[in-house]
């Protein structure tokens, strides 16, 4: 049985699995969509790991994640243009639906959080034309609002849309219920965003109450407070209809535990509570 | 040497000293004014709490805190609201500036953050005639979004604005540093809470990197990367120049130091930094 509607965000099995035995274990339960971070790949190799996608003929509805931008100076900020052009030519290798972008948060020792969004934007125009010539969208990923300091200063759908718009072609967001679902502005966001066209993701887990670590205690669809079919219409509704991608960081639960178990609760809450 | 401009929201000391020894402490460095926490104010009695704030001329800018209004069930928000009438009579009896809000969370089992923001609404037009009726403004306290769960459902300037448009004249807003400062529109929002003439309080602290807890680790001005002078100013263009009240939770940390340091480490940061 497969589902093509699922798709497994390797960071789920990062402590289980490398890229190819990930890859194995999500076939042998008919899951034929993923998505890899880049030192998974790295660390196989960019082109063994394309050869095992085509082989397979999987699904990558993206690549984690260009991004980091701001710096706190002028060679910080080139270098990581620089490394986002390569993972545009990584995510065009492994012909991902888009790379993500988690877009980094403030320099070191800097408390101007508009200025680091400022690096963010000229960061992303910069490689803009570099991803467009390689066909790569660029989807700008919002992170939840606790990661403004060192993660991502980019923390509503509506200021991503708003990147969006300002970038132009190429670019659009993912939506991931972990770093959204508070927003009270989020079910008209998803419209925007749907009439605007710039879906290119859909992530699910689900937020634990209490959540025990900011970064590694997401919890598995089911296990917490976000309403995920609600999610779900609302995304459908504005027209994407793409795999959901579960991505669970979880240090002390899910990445203790073997693989298969993971992956098999994942297909059943998918199918149970999505 | 009082500083007038600084009040010490006695949960910074919440470790250190009930009610009447944090008045002396503060007293002793020329801090005049305070805000307590309902707790506090119980346990020394709200006839002796208040014989303290009159013998002392102190200016309380706030009484923290009512709201958790989220229930699962019609009983439980009937007693949430009963409770929060006793704290409005509280806060008149100590003749705060006002009586600050947390809103609450998401009632037990529940997924439906829109409910309970009608629950939330509900709750407070419920009060709202006991408010004004004893001179008590209702400070809505947006919370940081990681709190959406199991705090509150209010979680930006913004809606937090909206929701006192819809409830009407004796309601405003709290703004705390540390649950706004990562906000794309908050310098919109001050200015607009300003025009609309809803800013009741300036809660300050420091959002450090890393965050060991969500909860309690909050950091004293100046140890984290929020723009706490920027904040300032935004806030006083606003047309707000009450005192700027120090809020800190910090388990590891201050809540381990002698009272006095602490105290003398607010005040000087609060010259330095603030």
């Amino acid at each position: 049985m497969t589902d093509p509607n699922l798709s497994m965000n390797l960071a789920t099995l990062r402590k289980q699995y490398g890229f190819a035995e990930a890859v194995e274990a999500c076939l042998a339960q008919g899951i034929t969509a993923i998505s890899p971070w880049r030192d998974q790949v790295h660390a196989i190799g960019l082109a063994e790991a394309a050869r095992i996608v085509r082989a397979n003929a999987l699904r990558v509805t993206g690549l984690c994640r260009g991004g980091m931008f701001p710096a706190a100076d002028a060679a910080g900020r080139q270098a990581a243009i620089d490394d986002n052009r390569r993972a545009i030519d990584e995510a065009a290798a492994l012909g991902a639906d888009c790379l993500v972008f988690v877009v980094g948060g403030l320099p070191q020792g800097s408390r101007d959080i508009a200025a680091a969004r400022t690096m963010v934007a000229e960061g992303l125009a910069a490689i803009l034309p570099h991803a467009r010539a390689c066909g790569v969208p660029m989807a700008l990923e919002p992170l939840h609002p606790m990661y403004a300091a060192d993660r991502s200063c980019l923390n509503t759908l509506g200021a991503a849309l708003d990147l969006c718009a300002e970038l132009g072609p190429g670019t659009g967001v993912a939506i991931d219920a972990y770093h959204v679902w508070w927003d009270p502005d989020l079910e008209a966001q998803i419209a925007r965003a749907g009439r605007e066209g710039r879906i290119l993701a859909h992530h699910i887990c689900d937020w634990l109450v209490p959540t025990n670590d900011m970064l590694l205690d997401r919890g598995m669809m089911g296990d917490g407070v976000i309403d995920l079919p609600q999610l779900r219409r609302w995304i459908e509704a504005a027209g994407f209809h793409g795999p959901q991608e579960v991505e669970i960081f979880s240090a002390g639960n899910w990445w203790q535990r073997p693989g298969p178990e993971v992956i098999a609760t994942c297909l059943d809450r998918f199918h149970t509570v999505c």
